[in-house]
């Protein structure tokens, strides 16, 4: 499939044709590394987002929300790491307001495009006289070639930045799709109700598409890819995912067009790989795990059993240890609240059988925990019952997910 | 309320009159360490029961539903520690059957008067060589005095043992409760449905009752304690809870005796007790937490919003930090799908205010930090919305709780 795709070398936000991003320090961040990050393009953009469904939705997110309900058009968006501007109340959201505000009068143009996120402490106001300088500092740092410095600067207990970039080539007429997203701790998206997403995504692409079918794209590729991460189970208050199109490449693509699978693969391929880095990146993660329940009932079964699996802190602490203790990922999917019978249950890790009919499979412990020792494997279950599927990633539970948050004072 | 309760000089199972007990070692433990607890009333006893709905029941769980089902009156109680004899197919519901039965037979009474409980390992066969000369070991070790040598019996992760004992006098006559349990992770009972019960716990009485008021004294119990704790959200599939009356001190107690409420509070005080012990022995655990919701829609939401609190690792670990970062309390209560409004939402640590209307107090941080170095505290969450309450008792995430469970191999 990747052979119609090329993989854009050190791609990211700025990739697509006409976008530019910066990463600067405004000193939010006490140990003085960057911590706000502007993305904009060289000209409108339709747009699109999908936010976090938690009850205290970040002043960001509610800003943004109506953003996306009101305004036709947007040409950038300003971030920051250091302070999540959630359970502030109207001063926070006056300071989202601020903030694009701000953004749109240093940039030249109005303030309804301008979106913003935030990540970090929860319960801090933001100090705007620190944003107001960085805004400032960042418009003078825009530069085509900037991805890379915004994919930092949005970091928090992130080791690394997380960004890709793919283009296609439809009707002589290259297009391409970048992003860049953060997210290392509070990862559990909500399934239940729409609009969703997970930590902060940033998706950019110089194809001229309408927002009605960006809005589509987007909400499916976040549902195969965000929505199936979890590193602790606690979803955020500032989970936002934005895609932005500014058309620069000249093709049209919509629901009906020719290259509309080409672009919604190419969307959902960096949503994939952007999701699976912030596990491979989990706090303390030392184990990227595939959960795979199959022959469920329904999808539902099958969602609650892999998620009973992916969250179990003693399935989650028997990977950290190599330890092939099937018994508590049965203990797990028999909690889940799945409907099956114990008895055609099958478990494998990668291509290793481990239960067969509810029972041990006889493969030799030693075998099983090599398995283990794979910086990447698969727990597999069938549940015997129907049809139905469902895949989450994960992580391992490791004393530094407890160090990295019994530490954590911003 | 206590005073009309005698607190038993360490108390356990054996203090009420007509019960003996004992513990020794059957070598199912590879550190040789007591693995197997006898507890034998000197008559025949009524009783009730109350099991995990983990669809994965292990196999004495499945035996003991049968004899409640069938058998009117039990004498004796075999439990060991190190095997769970779970998804251990139908070679273990027959080990579990022929653990009765040797002990039946050894104790010369019939087989159904047996009860069996098992906790450690999943998915592996009991050795039953070992467990036989166990049992014959046991039968000659019986005590009147040896319920805290059945309490250390039956230990695994646990570091002490859990067992208490309180009496009271009606109508000149003597009529005591006693108990002990086990149990330090894998721990989280399932509220929906009914049979319920969490890890291993037995209580013993000489009041004398019918089962059917035994199962309605045991079912509130049980919801009122064992029901209310979570260590790691990890439901068991052994979680059993016995409670057994032999009658002895000639006290007939039924619902509409004037004693009932004496003897329901002295079951629920031996429940609470050790319900509670079970967190603070919890697995890594050094802070217990009363997890309280009030001011809920309903029974459901409080419940919802208070386990979500007290299962998120990112609250436990901040706990473990003494770090008092109520963003991560908020973001738990705005995911945990309780419905209320953020601006309504009130919180404490004990006596101190750290939320109200949504927004930061402004108690100084260092000051909430002193109530987190407490052993014991409590956050005390009100939604703003109703009634309704709900109270959970939980631990913090340490270092400790992953060594305990990526290295525990037994």
């Amino acid at each position: 499939m990747n052979d119609q795709f090329d993989f854009v070398e050190d791609g990211g936000v700025t990739s697509p044709a006409g976008f530019s991003a910066c990463g600067v320090c405004a000193g939010l961040k006490r140990n003085g590394s960057a911590d706000m990050a502007l993305i904009v393009s060289d000209c409108d953009c339709s747009f699109a987002g999908t936010f976090t469904s938690n009850l205290f939705p970040a002043a960001p997110v509610r800003y943004c929300r109506e953003i996306c309900a009101t305004s036709g058009k947007v040409r950038a968006v300003t971030v920051n790491s250091g302070v999540a501007n959630a359970c502030t109340g109207l001063e926070g959201y006056e300071n989202a307001k601020k903030t694009a505000a701000l953004t749109a009068e240093v940039l030249g143009f109005e303030s309804s495009k301008v979106l913003v996120a935030s990540t970090g402490r929860i319960g801090v106001q933001l100090p705007m006289n620190k944003l107001e300088k960085g805004i400032r500092e960042a418009a003078k740092n825009l530069s085509h070639t900037g991805g890379s410095a915004a994919a930092h600067a949005i970091m928090t207990t992130d080791t690394r930045p997380k960004e890709l970039a793919v283009s296609f080539v439809v009707d002589g007429k290259k297009v391409t799709v970048g992003g860049c997203c953060k997210g290392a701790g509070m990862i559990a998206p909500k399934m239940v109700t729409a609009p969703h997403a997970t930590m902060l995504c940033f998706l950019t692409t110089d194809a001229d598409a309408e927002n009605a079918y960006l809005a589509e794209v987007l909400g499916k590729a976040v549902e195969a890819s965000f929505n199936k991460i979890t590193v602790d189970n606690d979803m955020s208050t500032n989970d936002t995912v934005l895609l932005m199109a500014n058309g620069k490449s000249g093709m049209k693509i919509s629901a009906k067009s020719a290259a509309s699978d080409l672009f919604e693969r190419a969307v959902q391929m960096i949503a994939e790989h952007l999701a699976r880095s912030i596990v491979f990146d989990g706090e303390g993660v030392t184990k990227f795990v595939s959960v795979e329940v199959s022959g469920a009932v329904d999808k539902q079964d099958a969602e609650l059993c892999a998620r009973a699996i992916a969250n179990s802190p003693l399935c989650k602490t028997a990977w950290f240890g190599c330890d092939p203790n099937w018994g508590r990922i049965l203990a797990a999917a028999g909690y889940s609240g799945a409907v099956f019978s114990p008895e055609n249950v099958t478990l494998f890790f990668d291509e290793l059988p481990v239960v067969r009919g509810g029972l041990d499979a006889g493969t030799p412990e030693n075998e099983l925990a090599e398995i283990l020792k794979r910086r990447e494997f698969s727990v597999k279950i069938n549940l015997g019952e129907g049809n139905a599927s469902c895949m989450v990633w994960t992580g391992d539970f490791t004393y530094d997910y407890v160090k990295i948050n019994a530490d954590y004072h911003t």
